[in-house]
């Protein structure tokens, strides 16, 4: 499918893929799956062979234009994949040709003071998760061009719609290479924010109580962790009411349709747990779902934890007074996972079957289908369409 | 000055106390000091002798009647106090006729879900602050009575314009006979706010910095608990430039007039400490203060302290999109003390010059002149004014 050719950069003899990618080029557009070329990968960069990859909620936004500001056309969409290393820039010393990998779109440089911040932040400060990026970091310009010779922009430091594409080491994971390469894309994105939010940003001790608000792949990758980690009840929340199956299946032990009750969700939620839940998380990117989000926590300790994109100028639907009453609201960046440092050891956990993969890949097509995907995904009837390259 | 009736109360004999107090009688009218009667306590009340008292912005707003919703006339204010056990009632065993004591707002009953929360909330189930609450817990009755025989509200579990007051043994703690008691008034709120919200909430470390928005009581008391906690930077913030004087006396270590600087607040923090202090204080009850503030913490880790009373009915000026850059922000309430458990060790840390109260009284006055009190507030004359009984 991709054919090497051969050019002059950075002065050195490297050479250019050509190879098919998925290319947005405006706002809704069906993506144009079309051959397109791939510089080789710079100083401190890798070029990686994407073996599969995964469509997320953040990839329909961004289809679709929702914020005018990150518009960026053609552009390569995509953050969920997995691939095998096929060269590194120079300087690129953790990773070589063939080892197996996991891009990240909220990377880790290592030598910050955001990353050597310990347990503090996973937000480094030059590869943090940036949708107004559009280029790489070293040299402002695109490594991808079409047949026109037109730059390609990038998408979330990664871009994985394409058979190969150009990343920041910063951005990218070695995983252990007997880890299933075709779950693994869920550590990219969904699963890693949602699980990790129960692990890392709630940290949720053994006995205690979490409501999910939107049961999609990060809500349910939420009940995941909340499960694993022996929560008491996990109470999930969505308006669709298929939802309660695939919920059952992962681990919640109570299911709430608002549409089925006639008093708010968090009057609900805090009779079922006796005054609230100790944590809430709002997967939903709605203001009146993270208000419920938020009383439904215990007054005195509670915490809401957002991990919904917010799209809308409107401001947090809270008075400042409602803090006095000891609930926290706060916001969860890929799960609070430091990305280099603690995913390889993820990808063994879910491995060994501490954690369980198997429901968050409802659908598989070819690459070229790419467009069919999203239609599942914009349908709600995918939680993750894995896309084989 | 107080004379002793005699009176049946809860079937026992028990002693109607005649006394001075001052009364508000509606909002911005000046208190009326004239003899009012103090019923005995009943069940796990205590009834005390004031010997210090001082006025707080709580006291002003509530004089006012800011908040139509919290008025309640007439009514004794106050609830910044030092004094001694007059009597208790049944069932009180930790506290004895002359023991010294300092009443608190913020009661702490002991045996509640939140009282056993150990470290994770000073909410006390039944006797946390409520602004709303005018009566006894017991039996939803006054104490007080006035000449005519009319019931005399009560304020914040509190009620410290008086010779003499009744509360519930929760919230009255013991502290040192050593203890000076003109000071220890300030235990009662300001000082404890103030300094336990860097001491417990924020939890300041060694070298950490700071900025302290609004420079009065509680505000500086913010300063001091920064300062003993060896903080590297405290920034003040306030439009009085007669506060950098004050504030360089108890530890500031650079003063920000907004009036002065034709950038933001927040730059000019954020260029002071290379991105942004590790935690702020909003110490003014102003929305827009609070969004600088917020701003003015690193991204990644900063936290915004919310200290100040907001009354209007506008919600938090922050997006939800904001809280992804890891700024949090928090209220607390009394200086996350537990009042009970916590305060007697907190007199002994002043008594032992660990933390100097020494710059916070300003002003003395006879009780009787407590208008005069008043209004040294109002016109930003006084941090605290101590009025003497």
């Amino acid at each position: 499918m991709a054919s090497n050719g051969i050019s002059h950069v950075n002065g050195s003899l490297a050479k250019v893929i050509t190879c098919t990618a998925a290319v947005a080029y405006g706002p809704g557009q069906p993506l144009v799956v079309e051959q397109v070329q791939v510089d080789p990968p710079q100083k401190m960069e890798v070029r990686i062979k994407i073996l599969f990859t995964s469509i997320c909620h953040t990839d329909l936004s961004a289809w679709k234009g929702e914020n005018e500001a990150q518009r960026a056309y053609p552009r390569i969409l995509g953050h969920e994949a997995s691939g095998v290393v096929e060269s590194v820039g120079e300087g690129v010393t953790d990773m070589k040709e063939g080892d197996h990998v996991v891009p990240i779109f909220n990377g880790e440089c290592g030598d910050c003071v955001y990353c050597k911040s310990s347990k503090k932040t996973n937000l480094c400060g030059k590869y943090r998760v940036n949708p107004f990026k559009s280029v790489m970091a070293n040299d402002g310009k695109c490594r991808f061009r079409n047949k026109h010779g037109d730059p390609i922009y990038h998408f979330l430091n990664t871009s994985t719609f394409s058979e190969y594409t150009v990343v920041d080491s910063a951005c990218l994971v070695k995983i252990d290479p007997h880890a299933p390469l075709d779950k693994m894309t869920l550590l990219s994105c969904g699963v890693s924010t949602g699980l990790g939010a129960a692990w890392n940003t709630a940290d949720v001790q053994t006995g205690e109580t979490v409501a999910v608000f939107g049961l999609g792949a990060v809500g349910l990758a939420v009940v995941e962790g909340a499960r694993t980690r022996g929560a008491s009840k996990i109470i999930g929340v969505d308006i669709n009411p298929e939802k309660r199956i695939k919920g059952q299946a992962i681990g919640i032990t109570d299911f709430i349709n608002p549409k089925e009750i006639d008093v708010p969700v968090h009057e609900k939620i805090r009779e079922l747990t006796g005054g609230g839940v100790h944590y809430s998380f709002e997967c939903a990117g709605n203001l009146e779902v993270l208000r419920e989000a938020f009383l439904s926590t215990h007054d005195g300790w509670g915490m809401a934890i957002i991990l919904g994109i917010h799209p809308t100028p409107i401001l947090l639907p809270l008075h400042p007074m409602e803090l006095f009453d000891g609930r926290r609201i706060v916001a969860s960046v890929f799960g609070d996972f430091k990305g280099k440092s603690q995913l390889p050891l993820f990808a063994k956990q879910c491995m060994a079957g501490v954690v369980k993969l198997d429901e968050f890949i409802t659908h598989e097509l070819p690459f070229e289908k790419i467009n069919e995907g999203f239609q599942l995904l914009v349908d709600g009837k995918s939680l993750r369409c894995l896309l084989r390259l």
